[in-house]
């Protein structure tokens, strides 16, 4: 068995067997392929393709290149929550506490920012002194003693998908289907969970632009997880807008705190209520939807969940002060408002441009060893289908850029499209889909 | 402009910009884009093909990245031949200097083999002194003197090419028919032609494997290489059993000299003869078919292509004494016939399975630093669609690996098909064609 013939073999559209996907997998990882080889491979698995088998195959692969965390001597069921990417998207910091506070133990592996979204790692660290890197024995103490933890992806979960994701990033072989299924589950599945809720993003500011699309992903991703023996949920949802007000590591996390004390933006209370409920359900098989949504909003509004993100920040060593006075918060230096040009309705608001422009303005990364600037990003105040008058404020962009900020409020301003007729509300959840297909909704 | 975005617009099916082939190829000459994109952008351009814009575009940008050599101070009209590649063909051994007997002046750089084809480079230098690697001011004072030259592939010719046919060699990307017209034409437009014969090879020991696609490459080579004001004839010939009776750089230069010397097997000499033929034409626009082959067979005959070999061998420091007298070149230490197993008809014999047997008894290489046996090689002497008798001689494998004699005699008797009912004779020549078409033929 050589690389070589691994190639051509998937280049001529022939399923690989197990065995071939391993080779190729364990070497590379291991340093016996050069990165040329993998490159070539990837590209043609993406034009080409995976059967279903292969992925998983690829999957199970990859997870066992590295440790399979093994939490069975923790009490309760252990339930994560995956999001596919978008902008303004920080369910996770309400979520991860929320269903802490309601018994489910939550054991977080999170990434990073790239491209035009944002990641949880940035936005937690946004927090001054939280820390990520726990080792897994932490993460086990913690999960142990407070029962939700969220870290990034040490060096022994998944190595393999790590390198290869690092290469997949810089060869324009991210967008396929199995490779990101593949990526996704082999890390989820080292994690030591029982079941998985998945955020399935659709539209204009997600990975996946089209229904269709999203719909084949979380079929791949169910099949996936429930192959491997975990319960699997996934909900498709909609990534036309920005989700809530803010988008920027520390607005987003100072928008999270808001709904954890039982205030913030509906779309945002609504999302994390749907998501940490089927978070629930799986850890609570006897409670209804209903139930579980219920005790959700309970949570935020009596505290409870609050009080289990100040054990959460306090068990990662992150400051307390800012948490609990966020107007202390040191502010970017430039502050700029943007205004209506017009009356009308709000149409759209490109949540891709708006994310990339998070780039311009330090809140986002171009290339993995750029710093994020965390009191960098935008406020949108207007959103799909609001009315606005001729000079009504939509944004507030907030730098410590200077050269940025003319490009920036040009961007913001495109960004938002205002038109005559006021424009039918977009659903926030399409559809829900487990082993069985599409549950609920007709997306 | 970054090779990220070309790479995604290839692989997402869009026609590239001459500044983009131009971007992507230049810089990855000079070292700025890694291999592992170029690998990525390759296999998509292999699954995705290339306009005929697009292959125009590249073979002149890889052309540009060395020098183009000017031959105008040199009189008469400088013809090449290019082979796409088979086995047992030797024919540019004899075919450069009949032609240059002629008056054809023949500017020729070459190949190596690899693979299971044999290169003209390997099959020089099997005797002795045989020096290909003169430079471009030796090679343009040779053809100046004797009319013909043979080397490599130099350092200042197509660099990019170079650069790019390795990476492909490692990276499944061989057999695209816009990188494989490219590669071929950006060589052959820098080495100072007026016109070009390309003998393109259909069948099991060629790189084509069916009429179709052979066909499709010759007019892709036709069209880049009137594109740049050059004349072009391809012909269409028979790959499906080796040409002649030799296999192996100094078994092939024997024969060749078997032929410059009035003796030696037919359909070799037909290919030569035909081929030269289209080069003379090319030279002298005067001249019929039927009398520039009349004229080949006659300088085969006459003593003059041979004439012209030994001037040739000269001008390369060659050692004349093997090539007057081939009987005493060193003879590889195993000799082991093949017989027939069977009474029958020779139905196929399968050039690749020879051409790879040629690798295993040190004939060929495996890798481009393997070192080449010159005396190993395959004598054929039962063709389609011969008779054969029970034990009655098909082949004589020379070799001096001890260890390999018993695979490859195994090989060997595989490669020949004896069946009960004499089949046709299949024609050496399919067609020729050349920028108005197919002009001769029907296939």
């Amino acid at each position: 068995m050589n690389a070589y013939e691994i190639i051509l073999k998937k280049r001529d559209k022939k399923e690989l067997a197990r065995p071939e996907i391993e080779y190729m997998i364990r070497s590379y990882t291991q340093g016996e392929i050069p990165d040329y080889q993998m490159a070539s491979f990837l590209m043609a698995v993406f034009l080409n393709g995976m059967t279903f088998r292969e992925t998983t195959d690829l999957t199970l692969i990859m997870r066992d290149s590295g440790i399979v965390v093994d939490l069975s001597d923790i009490l309760g069921v252990k339930v994560d929550k995956h999001s596919t990417g978008g902008v303004g998207d920080k369910v996770s910091l309400m979520l991860a506490p929320l269903a802490a506070s309601i018994g489910v133990v939550v054991p977080m592996i999170s990434g990073r920012g790239l491209g035009h979204t944002g990641g949880t790692l940035d936005k937690l660290e946004s927090i001054p002194g939280f820390d990520i890197a726990l080792s897994l024995d932490q993460y086990r103490q913690t999960l142990k003693s407070i029962g939700v933890c969220m870290i990034g992806q040490t060096a022994e979960i998944a190595p393999a998908d790590k390198k290869t994701y690092a290469l997949r990033d810089v060869t324009g072989t991210v967008e396929s289907i199995p490779l990101i299924s593949a990526s996704i589950m082999s890390k989820k599945l080292a994690e030591g969970i029982d079941a998985l809720v998945l955020d399935v993003k659709v539209g204009n500011g997600a990975f996946m632009k089209d229904i269709e699309r999203a719909r084949d992903l979380a079929r791949h991703l169910i099949a996936i997880g429930e192959g491997a023996g975990k319960s699997v949920t996934a909900v498709l949802t909609n990534m036309n807008q920005p989700l809530g007000n803010a988008i920027g590591n520390w607005l987003e996390m100072k928008e999270a705190i808001e709904v954890l004390q039982g205030r913030g933006p509906e779309d945002i209370i609504e999302l994390t209520a749907v998501l940490t409920s089927y978070m629930i359900m799986h850890a609570k098989p006897g409670l209804t939807y209903e139930e579980a949504y219920d005790q959700c909003l309970h949570n935020l509004r009596n505290g409870k969940a609050f009080d289990k993100f100040i054990q959460l920040v306090k068990a990662h060593k992150g400051n307390l002060d800012v948490v609990n006075r966020p107007s202390e918060y040191p502010k970017a230096r430039y502050q700029e408002n943007i205004h209506a040009a017009q009356d009308g309705y709000i149409n759209a608001v490109d949540s891709f441009e708006l994310g990339m422009t998070g780039i311009l303005i330090g809140a986002g990364r171009q290339k993995k060893e750029d710093e994020i600037d965390y009191s960098a990003g935008i406020m949108i105040y207007k959103k799909v289908p609001a009315k606005v008058q001729k000079g009504e404020l939509l944004a507030t962009l907030h730098t410590n850029r200077k050269a940025a900020v003319d490009a920036a409020k040009e961007k913001i301003s495109r960004a938002f499209s205002i038109g005559n007729r006021q424009p039918d509300a977009e659903p926030l959840v399409y559809s829900v889909m487990d082993k069985s297909g599409i549950v609920k909704g007709s997306y």
